[in-house]
């Protein structure tokens, strides 16, 4: 029998990743685990990882680190100790050369001494925040992703890793707009304030409603599209340098961690 | 002619490094340039920056990096594009096998292709804030240098780069502390909030007349110590971890940057 929702919501961190290791969950991960953080996954060899670190250091705003492991440890030591890194999400998947290859739910077999993971914030942790202060975030109230967009924002090179930053939006009114670059400030180590609000071209969007990534929705009469620098950035600028080899998580397919969201407000 | 003080507050930051550049100021940095961010440095050879970068990421609070430059390349291009690592801060010391070897005031003759440049955040920042909204900075008042003790606070450790944070401190009222935690929470990515406020005790401190680095300060009766994660930890890691080749900048002697400390307040 499946646990209804508030049974989900209320699993503990290690409750939820162990149902995943044992194969008993391999859906996406939102709604698990309330008010604890989620984390994108990436995995290069020790022979990417310095310059694939530069990268996130030099653009904390689409690549906001949460945990790097050690070469060859599959723990995430700062954001959940007891983890797995290659077991403990729901699927995998693998790029060679910039090309999608394959789709795995456990990276038990391919490990190599030399792999480097790095966990990265996603934006669940301050839509939490927004939802708690009444802000309304539309994807959600629609049961859609979130749209996200190739913006025309400089990211900061580092050795191959290079591009422009993908941005995130969520429409809603002014007032609501300088309520949420007030709330998302808090969260600087998980993107922190908006990068834009406003005219979609100046950050060279075309079209609102044709996202390069997750879905369309609605900009209703009154509101303005407010932009967050996003977590994809960091995947898609290690696939367009078509390093040999990179490991993702699925899309929505997450590391639960032991550090609640809260842990990442600053004040 | 020696400038006066209000001569060398009022430099451009180009203006002074030109100034450090060709000799004609070897001093420490204090003073020159206000409102002008002044950054801490460290150079190590590629083989170990990984470990290094990967220490600095795992330990934002006592080690805020502002920049770390591409291998073999002389230029802090995020925070002072014009500038150069070689000859651009007044004094330099260099440390082989953790034991300090020799003072400079130029690497031009020692520079190495495979030499990674990191640019550390430091108190500066966020003292000017401080004392503009009135709270004391004791060591400023008294003209010493900041007290600085090795705590017992664990880092987490990098490869070979490990041990206890060092921290500063600053004596101050109890309402005052609690202001300083809300200024500095400002500035996450310049050392942020307070590590700990109250009994020097419990963070592995027996005097607080004693400071491992820096002056001995006054604490007043009704003051509290009030620790600040300190920008030499990193510097104190690496040298303990007795790597064969590091290159810092002397205590005081500064890189200073093209961007003003008011860029780092996160609001």
């Amino acid at each position: 029998m499946q646990p209804d929702s508030a049974a989900l919501a209320a699993l503990s961190p290690e409750q939820a990743r162990l149902m995943i290791r044992q194969g008993e969950w391999q859906k996406p991960t939102a709604g698990l685990c309330a008010g604890y953080t989620q984390a994108n996954l990436a995995i290069l060899p020790k022979e990417w990882a310095f310059d694939f670190l530069l990268f996130c250091q030099r653009n904390p705003k689409p690549c906001p680190l949460l945990d790097v492991t050690d070469a060859g440890s599959a723990i995430p030591k700062m954001v959940a100790p007891k983890a797995d890194l290659r077991t403990d999400i729901p699927k995998y998947r693998i790029y060679q050369h910039g090309e999608l290859t394959d789709e795995v739910t456990s990276l038990t077999e391919l490990w190599q001494d030399d792999w480097v993971g790095f966990l990265l914030g996603c934006s669940f942790t301050f839509e939490h925040p927004l939802l708690a202060e009444g802000i309304p975030v539309r994807h959600i109230e629609s049961g859609k992703n979130v749209p996200m967009y190739i913006s025309s924002l400089p990211c900061q090179d580092a050795g191959p890793f290079g591009g422009t930053m993908v941005v995130s939006m969520r429409p809603m009114t002014a007032a609501q707009a300088i309520r949420a670059v007030q709330i998302t400030s808090r969260f600087p180590s998980v993107h922190g304030a908006p990068v834009h609000i406003g005219d979609p071209a100046e950050i060279g969007i075309l079209d609102i409603y044709k996202p390069d990534f997750g879905d369309a929705v609605e900009v209703k009469p009154g509101e303005v599209p407010v932009f967050w620098a996003c977590g994809v950035t960091p995947q898609a600028v290690a696939i367009q340098s078509r390093i040999p080899l990179m490991v993702t998580h699925a899309p929505g397919h997450m590391l639960i961690c032991d550090v609640k969201d809260s842990a990442y407000a600053v004040f």
